[in-house]
């Protein structure tokens, strides 16, 4: 079913109130798909096919929508809907919701709903954006280490319908802490009358809720999880992370970097991440204009410190203005190093390859890259330096060649772990500020060994 | 247990050659904390320990280690034991094996195999890197559509160690053609006799073996899968992608997109991704050193460019000498603003956001988006200009911002868009390119707006 055949048939239930005709489109449609079709319908209608699904549907559907669709469609909805609506969506995409909520309508919203629904909201609204704790749910199952196989199994089936997945299940002791974690391919494998402590991993790895979300995605991807238990400090079971929850955790933090880095986002603290721009396509023209705006005009006055020196060194430029032939190629060069330092260790820094202890060592490493690469690159450009001022030029020009590119190189790979000892993301240690940096040291450099080297007239 | 503690047990069981303690020990081990503890251990003592394990739990570990290691420790194999191994083997891991070995030892490992396992490596292997059919696996099971939920479990209960995951399974007809899918939760949920025609879902989302291995990020993401069913042209079920491949894919593209766009990669090809830095601390630095000065020194030369327009105007130059303080700040802007647009481009394009078509539409929002930015840009860098240079300079310097902050977009902008057309990556336009097109051109725009407006002297 194409989506304008699926719209089609959506009217079609609209008209006829057919509930029979209902199920059997949610049944071959997947949510994403409805969501698109949505999104080309009026929020009237939206509503009216909403209300003719069956709760179950409805609640998870919910999830899938974005929060502009989702609060539409809540204001067609009574007391009545509102509340079972809540009493079914998963956990973590209530407290989502309940989040972006305007505090008039959150007020009117939480006496409705049981003691256990509200502080279920509350706790899971209370963690910090960012940290695991907020993205987690809180539906999920446990089983007993002294239960057996058949048991768990008959258990999981009766509630598979209220929890997020049944695929792994965590065990835990009389205080609720975390001692083992069983698949349900393992139970199934299991002899029926076997006990759960006999097959169950035992100290299962496992999330803390205060540890940030970049934290999830090394984990479930190190170890092919498929669910992480998520665990307070006393390790009390408190949610679960699923792989779900991880694949589009790593795109957004991956996304952020790049627009970080680019100097399109202007958000420093770490673990920000509300300013990313999920789609270029559908952003208004002032959007993409403000985030790009605030690094082009600071890097203009930063810029200043460039012309400083140049201005500084006006009778070396006077005498020679052959030196000038070479500057854009020379703070150029400074620049591009210093991005690609920059990039590598910001990345490195991201995935866990590297940490703050690392930098001594990467230092040395840097240095000795550095230096290669400065050497090399004075080789390239000794020959055009000759051909366009001469030998002494082309000695100023490699020798400041050198000490540009293991300027910037240095810079690059150091101010990422500068920014990220300060507890901001490294990942603003953008191209844009690494460029302008280099440019303005880049320019001393430059004029201090012309002028040392090179005869100026007084 | 931490890494010293597996580490000293390990050793044990390879003295005691204890098949009792290893299976402990593998219980409760990560297969990633074993390879973590293998790479401080002697390749002798791997093997060892190795082939004390039952097959089913060494050939299930093969797979997470590194291809160095596979090949040493099957350098101490004798053929029996490879001909295990190559048994027992998750299918894609198999034939990614198989693929780094020397064509002298593929030789010597085809012939003992069986006919059914040779033919699978080899089509596995017939796949081109980067298409989904290159990471899929063919280790699933399937289901007809007239057996009942009953069945069903117990064929999956009874294949489940052999298989890659019992989760989901596809349905198939008579020709292998795909024509359901039924996870194991709704299996479990089922009345036992109930037939899996009358509940699996109908016409599953699929993914192509010879789409690029980027498509399976999209559809996993976008439909939340945790395993998706991968048919060839003719909708015949070849193969399984599961949602750990996924995450792998994810963070490997968008690290291959973060080193192309520094200018620390130099694969130009759209879908290769062998030249992916995965770990900045381990890489040599005659790597390191490789990987960056290919860029650089293209870029000197490229830098050429900006060098010959500066010298065209040299008359201009010396009359003006303030013109020179302006220069580093009006390419530096033009590159930045090109930088962000070549970002946001390239990432769009590479998500899914925007694809070939787009490029009409996302020019006029460029043009739009850069006029803004320009004109905000001119109107900070005229008071630097009146204040260093005087009114008519700041008038030069003000006009040539917005031009080569224009320029710096759409080249920024269009770039990816050219390279997709032309099947090479996006991501090849990296900041650096961006950069030194924008010097050059940026060079020619500042200085023919000062000579057409100052007064030059003959």
């Amino acid at each position: 079913m194409n989506k304008k055949e699926l719209i089609s048939s959506i009217h079609n239930v609209i008209e006829n109130r057919s509930k029979k005709e209902i199920v059997k489109i949610l049944h071959n449609t997947y949510p994403v798909d409805l969501k698109e079709a949505f999104e080309e319908m009026k929020p009237q209608e939206v509503f009216n096919f909403i209300s003719l699904m069956p709760l179950k549907n409805s609640s998870e559907l919910f999830g899938y929508l974005d929060e502009q669709m989702q609060l539409t469609i809540l204001d067609f909805m009574d007391r009545t809907m509102i509340k079972e609506l809540f009493e079914k969506m998963p956990s973590d995409e209530r407290a989502d919701l309940f989040n972006i909520m305007s505090e008039t309508l959150q007020d009117r919203i939480l006496p409705i709903l049981t003691k256990a629904e509200q502080e279920d909201i509350i706790k899971l609204s209370s963690y910090e954006e960012n940290v695991i704790g907020s993205i987690m749910t809180s539906n999920y199952a446990t089983l007993k280490a002294n239960m057996n196989a058949l048991e768990s199994i008959s258990y999981l089936r009766k509630i598979a319908g209220d929890i997020e997945s049944i695929y792994e299940t965590f065990v835990i002791n009389e205080n609720r802490e975390l001692v083992g974690s069983v698949s349900l391919k393992s139970l199934i494998m299991a002899e029926p009358d076997s006990l759960i402590e006999d097959f169950m991993r035992k100290n299962p790895i496992s999330l803390k809720a205060s540890d940030p979300v970049e934290f999830c995605v090394k984990v479930i991807q190190d170890y092919d999880l498929l669910i992480a238990p998520v665990v307070d400090e006393n390790n009390i079971l408190v949610g679960i992370i699923t792989y779900d929850d991880v694949i589009d955790v790593a795109i957004e933090e991956a996304e952020e970097d790049f627009q970080k880095m680019s100097g399109t986002s202007v958000e420093v603290s770490k673990h920000g991440n509300t300013g990313v721009l999920t789609s270029i396509k559908d952003a208004a023209i002032s959007t993409l204009y403000k985030k790009r705006i605030y690094w082009l005009v600071i890097l203009v006055f930063g810029n200043i410190f460039s012309s400083a020196g140049i201005a500084y060194f006006e009778d070396t430029i006077s005498a020679y203005i052959a030196l000038v032939f070479f500057l854009p190629l020379l703070i150029g060069s400074g620049g591009n190093a210093g991005s690609q330092s920059a990039t590598l260790t910001v990345r490195a820094l991201a995935t866990g390859d590297i940490n703050l202890k690392d930098w001594a060592g990467m230092l040395g490493k840097e240095l000795m890259i550095a230096t290669l690469l400065g050497l090399t690159m004075a080789f390239a450009v000794s020959f055009v330096g000759i051909f366009r001022g001469g030998y002494e030029i082309a000695l100023v020009v490699s020798l400041s060649m050198i000490f540009i590119v293991m300027f910037g190189s240095i810079v690059g790979m150091s101010l990422p772990f500068l920014l990220s000892k300060f507890k901001l993301d490294p990942a603003s240690a953008s191209s844009p500020l690494i460029t302008s940096i280099t440019d303005a040291v880049g320019v001393l450099i430059f004029f201090s060994i012309a002028t040392s080297i090179l005869d100026i007239p007084a």
